[in-house]
């Protein structure tokens, strides 16, 4: 349990003015995060929980996939990001001046790392096929960096990399992914605004790569969706000559909406491997190719997006397996004891609680705080509840309260 | 459980020549790490597991503490470290050019952030004290960096920061900082040999700083260990006119040996406050200082020096809780189904395991990749242990084996 009597930050009187959303506001007022500079933020306590809340999410079900975890790191070299060609061809790699005279890549994205870190292991087709995954920081020497979390200069994603025998056994997997991601969407309250968006595979494969994007009025792509068979495309995709046509059911009939982009899946086919010279010896003899996916999640810009897609006009509001606490107890009077025992109560049954046991606060600031910090239920304990039989519980998403014995 | 038919990194024949340690060679040879560039290392799932359990003992001991988890970023605002004068001083400071036309610091240490970060929440003597952690990578630019994970150019480390409201409950929480490392570096296995160490304070305190000193070959300090007391000096506090006279008792007998330093300590007095004027109201009314503590264990190095200081002359040694897995289990023969009801059994008493189920692979082969490992334990499980009435256990510290039923 934490008590905030003991707890260092404080939620601010009024909501700071960002200017283009109001999640990052209410993050900000309600102690989540503080801005170290634009595009860079510090997570504090409550802001910490949500992320990595989110994080053992994703990492169960890329475990569930059977994937294997690794960490690669922030820095690439210089020679590496040289063999694929994308030394001067990525517009955000920051490049890193070092004393040896050296320069490093602060690492966008890890195809340049994990091709030839697997590759070493790959020498026939009894080596393939499998997974392989991290939840790491990565960096994008933006031109501008949105206030808030959804496009930062710093970010968590999680990206995992599959390595292939086949083109075939390759979009099996990649079919697998998608279910998988589906699965990620749904739990973190995501799924029903979550789309699975037909998007550009870039210049290396005819197919197409694929999008998660939720629908929020602050989302940075537009995204088509046929209201026939609910197909989404990026706006990409769509042929401007002759308008939207669905690529599934071949209807024009569509809806246009913002999102914002939580996922993408890709087909890399051999652009890497061929890079890295990643070649393996097939059952009959043969050199082949092989065949790599990749798999994105942008961790800390979900806390940005599931912040924006909950919250309402009391404040934040986070679904219960995302929430910094479950349950958050306003203690009034001489009850801090009683809050103590019922905290361990509840902790013993898998629930996570603030105890509100702030002195000379009151009990209009304490419940306008529970609202702020969106925290799911919300406990009184008083005198008052007390005579009524025992403490109060109000879910944050209702009016109704229930008095229960303690 | 662990696979290894279906998992994507195998052993290396022989330990790759590293000049200037043989852990290295060793936990590249077990597949554990891999070099990116010198200074920056990928972890491979072993290599992690290790490195998130030594992470897992020492955020418990920082819970313990009742210090708050935060997370700042790598990326510093350059203001920031103008305003401490640090900018030009620190020369392992990697500064980052961007597309703004702006330069942002690669964070080698946090107090910088820290300091306003939490300074914002200081107003009154009763918003003090507290302590706030990280877990978090760090950066040096480092003209030379060791091969292996002693001193890299990206690093894991634990920060942890303390607010007081004077010098005297400031010393109260660094002895109990103290207490607290001890306990990690005690769970950590590495407790006989890790001495707390007197070091200079530098250049804005009387005091002294401490180091964690883990005695090692290969260390890169060295430090006076006084034969009475046991007290022991990091070099730098020796005064080279006169010779060692112990810190404590004042004796001259002493020892010397090589170490590598696992955690430091230091009092930063009000040194970062007065850079940021974090000041507070006392309950008399006056505004007064803010007195800092930060305190530090390299998470990542922790890998390498356990690495170090466990391994024999067959390969890795790891302790029990710091282990990738706990239970090695060699299958021979049409044994799997038996190997993974074993398995289930062992994890469901905690325990963890990796199943060698390798095809084609003798078992001499699978012995010494166990030994290499460092798994402490190693089950066989054959057509042999079966008639022998069970499966064969052996501890990886002792050649003593002992069939017990399944």
């Amino acid at each position: 349990m934490l008590q905030l009597s003991k707890f260092p930050i404080k939620t601010l009187k009024s909501a700071p003015k960002v200017s283009d959303n109001r999640s990052t506001s209410l993050l900000l007022q309600a102690g989540f995060i503080r801005q170290e500079m634009a595009g860079a933020y510090n997570y504090l306590p409550f802001g910490l929980k949500v992320l990595r809340k989110i994080e053992s999410i994703v990492r169960e079900e890329m475990n569930s996939l059977g994937a294997q975890e690794i960490l690669m790191p922030a820095l690439g070299s210089k020679e590496h990001w040289e063999q694929t060609g994308r030394w001067d061809k990525v517009d955000v790699l920051f490049k890193l001046p070092a004393s040896t005279g050296k320069e490093y890549a602060l690492n966008p994205t890890h195809e340049e790392l994990v091709t030839p870190l697997l590759g070493e292991f790959i020498q026939s087709y009894k080596d393939l096929e499998f997974g392989v995954y991290q939840i790491q920081n990565k960096f994008r020497n933006e031109k501008r960096a949105k206030s808030g979390l959804l496009r930062g200069r710093e970010f968590l994603m999680k990206d995992l990399y599959s390595f292939h025998k086949s083109e075939e056994t390759l979009l099996v997997y990649y079919e697998e992914v998608k279910a998988s991601y589906k699965r990620v969407f749904d739990r973190l309250g995501l799924g029903n605004d979550t789309y699975e968006t037909i998007a550009g595979g870039g210049d290396f494969t005819t197919l197409n790569s694929h999008e998660y994007q939720t629908i929020l009025g602050i989302g940075e792509d537009n995204i088509y969706i046929c209201n026939e068979c609910n197909t989404s495309h990026n706006e990409e995709v769509v042929d401007s000559s002759i308008g939207f046509v669905c690529f599934k059911c071949k209807s024009k009939n569509h809806r246009i909406e913002k999102a914002s982009e939580v996922g993408n899946i890709f087909p890399l086919m051999t652009k890497f491997t061929d890079s890295f010279d990643v070649k393996y010896t097939d059952s009959d003899g043969k050199a082949k190719e092989v065949y790599m996916g990749c798999y994105g999640i942008g961790i800390s810009r979900l806390v940005g997006v599931i912040a924006e897609y909950f919250m309402d006009e009391k404040g934040l509001v986070w679904p219960e397996h995302i929430a910094p606490a479950t349950h958050y107890i306003i203690v009034m009077g001489d009850n801090l004891d009683k809050a103590i025992t019922l905290s361990k109560k509840l902790e013993a049954d898998g629930k996570e609680v603030i105890i509100d046991d702030r002195e000379k606060v009151g009990f209009g600031q304490k419940a306008s705080d529970a609202d702020l910090l969106g925290i799911p239920y919300r406990i009184v304990l008083s005198d008052k509840t007390l005579e009524a039989g025992g403490y109060e519980l109000k879910s944050r998403l209702s009016d109704e309260t229930q008095i229960i014995a303690l």
